[in-house]
């Protein structure tokens, strides 16, 4: 089974000149989703995780679904204002403009083995701001896990010198 | 190991007078995750399940999770303009104003049999439109599946004549 038959290009979303990357089709078929997960987890090997943290919203799908296989707890990422306990919160750049990520500020102990965990690494940006919540909290960050790469983006640069791995690189 | 142990009430969010119920400590510890999903799973018994449909963004974490262990495939239903294929939308009413769900025009075959699951059932409003968004495209509904019921808001009223059950009630 080839997994990148389940992702389907869709033009011009969610603006023009953009071919967004939909694996709603991967999560449809509970073989390509099987089979996603499992190649996902050889992408960490034997590395003991505490917690898998995944991003709001595309990286949640894979995200549980390796945490429950990898006996981890899962953390999200989430916008400003949706985690409804008591936060930390990174801003980061987009290409117009800023944006806030927040984490609860209990959801990692200090020491913890942190997988993050997100479906594109695009510029790198969320995920550069995602390591940096994670090291505030203490948390040891093992490997940055993607199913897309966008690598003329070069956004494995930004994660420097973390671990990066990627399932399919475009 | 009790479940609601690993729930804790917040007040006053997302606005004064709400006391609303965080599971991210359910998600966050790696035994009450399984043991919830494992309790969810006891809610659809035998029953054969072709997809499973969770809702933005709270249902999405234990909805991959049972999908991942019904040998079922997953579907997202998703506020507008986020799903970037073919979408039909259904319109529901919240306590002040509208609201309005998206699913995948091509996400359930006709006759596949579907379990949908969200974290919380209040009123019912959010379920009742995924209900209707299954409904036109030919899926079955086998069970409507919350992880937390407020009952006071009888909710279960609103979604007659699907079966509708929930792990605790409040």
């Amino acid at each position: 089974m080839k997994i990148e038959d389940y992702i389907r290009d869709i033009p011009d979303f969610p603006k023009p000149g953009v071919i967004f990357k939909d694996i709603t089709p991967l999560l449809n078929n509970h073989q390509a989703m099987v089979e996603t997960t499992d190649q996902l987890l050889k992408l960490v090997g034997d590395s003991k995780i505490d917690k898998v943290v995944g991003m709001e919203s595309r990286g949640f799908f894979f995200a549980t679904l390796l945490a429950a296989r990898l006996q981890a707890g899962f953390v999200p990422v989430r916008k400003p204002k949706k985690l409804p306990y008591q936060t930390i919160a990174q801003e980061y750049d987009l290409e117009y403009g800023k944006d806030i990520l927040e984490i609860h500020a209990d959801a990692i102990q200090k020491g913890e083995k942190v997988l993050i965990h997100d479906d594109v690494l695009a510029t790198g940006g969320t995920a550069h701001a995602v390591c940096k919540l994670i090291e505030k909290l203490g948390g040891e960050i093992v490997q940055v896990n993607f199913l897309m790469e966008l690598s003329f983006l070069h956004g494995r640069k930004k994660l420097e010198p973390h671990q990066v791995k990627s399932l399919l690189q475009y």
